[in-house]
């Protein structure tokens, strides 16, 4: 089958050996697979982000001398299942999964792994049981919007944001999109957003951000009402973010950093003191926040069309890679792998 | 009167104009005042510590070209009133009181001020409303305890640690040994504290510590409990130590920063990341928590004997810094400006 790899620090479209699903998996066809900011940093990083799983007990860091094809964002058409395993959907079934298999010690990563290929590719395997059916009527590609949109219904939830607090999200990325639409969804309002891309802060509007700041001609902390505890989501994922809140958020704030750093970072401790910050690293989602991202899309909660900017096949994956650093002209670009 | 003076960067014992109570101020006799391992850090990174005030909006830096006197953790007795000031206690009363000035703009602090004296001089004036009578027997030397009980009674709080969590001490200078008593008294148990000394680990015992471990020879992370949340109190405040427990925290942990860290530090947000952990800076207390914290002590409730190793006169103070550097002889050096 046809896949778009990480092989050798840069992306390229290869043949590899078709997956054979074994016991409780599934075969699938890919049908769209959305491109995640985590896969520009883990092409960008890479050595840093094997490094420091190195340094976690219980990761598995990614092998870079052998292939790897990212993509955790699918949706998928049953194909065929491995022996012994209850077919519960049928053949031809559109379905979405996080982006995990189920082995005898545990849940092993999908999309940054040497064992399991990700979306950018023709076929990939799944956990039988972690396939949920897409919902009829519900398009494929926004199906595939399900992974994003639970990254920040759990980014929410996790930060236990609470009725009466302030929220303001920085970084209005595909994260900082799914963050705005979850605290819209819960009714934690008015909520504030910043980008310094115009286009950007148009779909912060459209996810139901109430105020658009551009922190080029304005502080987005002004913007916090005084009386409310602030409830801050760091959703930019690069250094110096966190010392940029330490510094400007005000006293008794809660940040929940939703932005994947992957590189070191400073900061001053006497300004997390002084104001008594919390900060709430978060990261993935659970099962449940994960069906119910789906079923948000399905009953049309959540305008997944206003996400999309761009599809490609697997020859167009690497130009997308590039081309997502443009914010003016990109949020998601799907991959295609049939095209 | 007579003070230990803050000068040039060092500790020296001169005279100062006998402070003047103004409207709603009480003159005081300062009876005992505790040194707090901020005194010492005030001490040694003055520059730095100015230099942050001055980039935290409402701090009113030290100017260091002028006399500050440290200390704000005392007893005192009443000695006269400012003009229209009620004279709620009578001379001669002991009281505490947290180390604010109320002024017309908001309280300002004392002990770190070109304006209000600290405790290491022979009179002081305080706030009046904020005065609390030491409940009588409560030696002055233990009601001197009150603030730095308090801070530790303010961590348990403001780190909302529950029932069910399992509580980690890293550090049991003044600030964990602090902790640790506000733990025992919530009945959060184990309570598992650390320390290099093992001076500070029976301390930590007598203040309620279940189990202590030497960090040079295990893990005291490999002591909590697997089937709790973690909830770990940093209390060294030294460069290192988020990182150092970023790397070794388990999942979900919740960390609750008491300690003071005025250097610049170093992080790497991926572990914080990928375990999901959360980080609450503490500082301070509330009123409410200052009096309980006096209460604690004037019920036998926290074993105030147990942490003061030494007393001194205002002469003293200077080598009393030097010494609060070695953990095996020292925990708490009560200043005694009337010796």
């Amino acid at each position: 089958m046809k896949a778009a790899i990480f092989r050798g620090g840069d992306i390229v479209v290869d043949t590899l050996p078709e997956p054979v699903p074994g016991r409780g998996q599934v075969l699938v066809k890919t049908l769209a697979c959305g491109i995640c900011g985590s896969d520009l940093h883990a092409a960008r990083h890479s050595h840093r982000m094997v490094e420091v799983s190195r340094r976690i007990p219980g990761r598995v860091p990614m092998d870079l001398s052998r292939d790897v094809v990212f993509g955790h964002e699918f949706c998928c058409e049953v194909l065929d299942y491995g022996p012994d395993t209850e077919r519960r959907l049928k053949p031809g079934t559109r379905v979405c999964s996080m982006p995990l298999m189920m082995e005898a010690d545990g849940p092993k990563g999908m999309g940054y792994s040497n064992t399991y290929v990700g979306g950018y590719a023709e076929q990939m395997v799944l956990s039988a049981p972690l396939m949920l059916e897409v919902p009829n009527g519900l398009p494929t590609e926004h199906a595939a919007l399900t992974e994003p949109l639970a990254v920040g219904v759990h980014a929410v939830e996790k930060g236990a944001v609470a009725q009466g607090e302030a929220p303001l999200v920085i970084g209005c990325g595909p994260v900082g999109l799914a963050v705005i639409a979850a605290l819209r969804l819960k009714g934690i309002r008015p909520i504030v957003a910043a980008d310094f891309s115009p286009a950007r802060r148009a779909l912060a509007v459209r996810m139901g951000a109430d105020v658009v700041v551009d922190p080029a001609t304005e502080s987005p902390y002004a913007r916090l009402a005084a009386d409310k505890r602030a409830a801050i989501f760091e959703c930019v994922g690069v250094p110096g973010m966190l010392q940029q809140m330490f510094e400007a958020a005000p006293r008794d704030a809660r940040v929940v950093v939703v932005g994947v750093c992957m590189e070191p970072d400073a900061l001053e401790p006497m300004f997390g003191i002084v104001k008594e910050l919390s900060l709430q690293f978060v990261l993935g989602y659970t099962p449940e926040e994960f069906a119910r991202s789906l079923r948000l899309l399905a009953e049309g909660e959540v305008d997944g069309e206003a996400l999309i900017t761009g599809k490609v096949g697997l020859d167009g994956v690497r130009q997308a890679f590039a081309e997502l650093g443009n914010p003016e002209r990109h949020t998601k670009i799907l991959v295609e792998p049939w095209r």
